[in-house]
């Protein structure tokens, strides 16, 4: 089994001159370069041997026709708005790369993880938690189009939703950019991802009273800022004594009511979220979060209440399937390579539901993703996915 | 000398009916409720036998006809908004009372205090502090019109502006709603003011590096809002120790760019202010603050840059007066009084940069200011003008 990295550089830089924008490229889910991306995709699998589909929500599904034990592998095809040129084509057409290459492998191209519409739609699709009612409610986030409208626009209406067959695939792999840059700043070329991080976001609200900052002092106030950076110092001292080794927490937006120069605020609220692969922590975290709360309503006049906003699961990586991956990294890069968590979400979260999955990260240069000069160097590309190649081979021969 | 405090309420609720809301008052600067309750000072002024006028930036001035020694006396009469009955108007109707209890008073009524158009109109052209072009400049900052558009609607245009007569007046008086809850909670009916705050006003802008959340290590991070987090709560341990002890400060804005939940946040703004009425305390807090962001900029990744965005000076009230004002104060309500600071601007911070000056407050219901149901106590309404003739009786008898 040999991977022909050429081809494989070759059928990247052929996918990004449909929507190409500067270095990067501009397809936005079931736009005409989207739906033109995907036509390219179901030519190249036709030249691999694979069966191409396209379903009812956009999912392409290139289908092995050989004998199992098969794994399933891919990623996405659509972009953000003028963004980068391998966050999620790299995905797919590395397991393009892997089929060509031999093995029994069935190349996916989840429709819509990037959110034009909802997010994740084609793998959500796949493992039947996508309904009719939801493809009903959603709408484009940028211009408002239904989903169901811009499905009609693309030739999908009517179609058959492709769905998860029990029993064929052994794993599913997912080849992506790191989006960040600890492979780059550790000189380190191939990461194997351990899960991907549940993000667990709450929204704080604290309570106070608005008055005038000229004629109230500073002990008649009940000053809702106040408390709220009172707390959130509470949080930056404490959090680092429960957290895990690769825990991270966010204040994103601190909004105080009514946010003027001489008004004591009346009111604040706070977005926090914090992020891991482990439950454990996840939970350690959450315990934490609400004993400062509890002791800041015992300290404070304003009283401040905790509100989830949404609680996602963490993906483990399947330790098989990441044994194997490691394996490959080692015989192919030794010693440059490391285990790590992957921070952002990705369609690997949804099949890991229902198979043992597993992704492999190559180093993001400068770290920059969701932009158009988004890159990643070409040796760092084609040693990604001879690990890959290498370690879906030793995990089907293990 | 006798006040006639049935009278003065008489006129108080006489004037309470122009531009009547609710039980308050809407009589924005220049409307023409505004120039109603103008025309209707300038009657009252001359039954008291009072010279009125009105100047060209809407000032009502009614000048005493007998010998000096003069005190100038009064307030506003426009209000904010929607607003209360009492502030500005009381102590209009305070001087007139004055005026017609027989003490040679000059009455004012100075414009826009309440800034529609500019803020402190009025006291600021009596003293020689409003220019031409600052008039040219100025638009009203609710609905726009330009304030030379306004005066020349109101009849105002062309008119004269009144000056200051250097050498006329010993002294200026103003009596006012507190505007707070001290004297209330300390069960006290008046207040002799020791000074009008001054407002130092600073911007603090940190930069930082906009990352993903979930990409970003806590290590690798530059997070704006963390380090305004930790500076806030600095100043909040340190500013105890430095204060006077009437000090105010109030951080009324902390905006966290983009505001996004799953994004460090790249550039932090915080709106900070601190008040008192002596310039060495100010001082004193300045530097502390700045010691805090140099401590904060040696410490944190991302550095802090302090903005003032606009120092005022204190008004320090008249020893003389306030003691004048205090001794009246003592003999008509022994006990129930007592010296504080304005933590609110008004016209007798302008007033007081040429002559001594002093105000006195009265207790607020609530602490209730800039709505409509502000309110004060008749007997508190009717003490405090008595205070404020017998206090200034005795400050021209000393």
């Amino acid at each position: 089994m040999k991977v022909d990295t050429a081809r494989f550089l070759a059928d990247l830089n052929d996918l990004r001159r449909i929507g190409a924008y500067k270095t990067g490229v501009h397809r936005p889910t079931y736009s005409a370069e989207d739906m033109e991306s995907r036509r390219w995709l179901m030519a190249r699998m036709e030249e691999c041997g694979l069966d191409p589909a396209i379903d009812g929500i956009g999912n392409v599904i290139g289908r092995h026709r050989g004998p199992g034990p098969h794994l399933l592998a891919g990623s996405h095809i659509e972009s953000q708005n003028q963004a980068g040129w391998l966050d999620g084509a790299l995905g797919v057409v590395a397991a393009l790369a892997l089929a060509r290459a031999g093995l029994p492998v069935d190349v996916a191209a989840w429709a819509d993880e990037e959110g034009h519409y909802g997010g994740f739609l084609g793998s959500r699709s796949y493992i039947g938690e996508l309904s009719e009612e939801e493809i009903d409610r959603l709408a484009n986030r940028y211009h408002g189009k239904k989903l169901r409208e811009a499905l009609r626009e693309a030739g999908l209406e009517g179609k058959p939703r492709l769905a998860l067959e029990p029993g064929r695939h052994r794993a599913f792999l997912e080849m992506h950019i790191e989006q960040g840059t600890q492979l780059e700043s550790a000189g380190l070329r191939i990461g194997v991802v351990t899960g991907i991080v549940a993000i667990w976001q709450w929204r704080i609200v604290i309570e106070g009273s608005q008055d005038h900052a000229g004629g109230t002092t500073m002990a008649e106030r009940r000053d809702a800022g106040l408390t709220a950076v009172r707390l959130l110092a509470e949080i930056d001292r404490h959090f680092p004594t429960v957290c895990g080794p690769r825990s991270t927490w966010t204040c994103g937006r601190i909004a105080l009511e009514p946010g003027a120069p001489s008004i004591i605020p009346g009111r604040a609220e706070i977005l926090f979220q914090f992020r891991d692969v482990e439950e454990e922590v996840l939970r350690r975290m959450e315990t934490r979060l609400r004993a400062l709360i509890q002791e800041s309503n015992r300290r404070e006049k304003c009283p401040a209440r905790l509100e989830p906003m949404a609680l996602s699961r963490p993906a483990l990586c399947d330790p098989a399937l990441q044994s194997a991956l490691a394996g490959a990294a080692e015989a192919l890069a030794p010693g440059a390579w490391q285990h790590m968590p992957s921070g952002a979400g990705h369609d690997a979260q949804y099949l890991a539901r229902h198979m043992p999955a597993a992704m492999l990260f190559v180093p993001s240069i400068g770290g920059i993703s969701h932009h158009w000069s988004e890159d990643t160097k070409e040796e760092d590309l084609a040693l990604g996915v001879e690990v890959l190649a290498k370690g879906a081979a030793r995990y089907l021969a293990g």
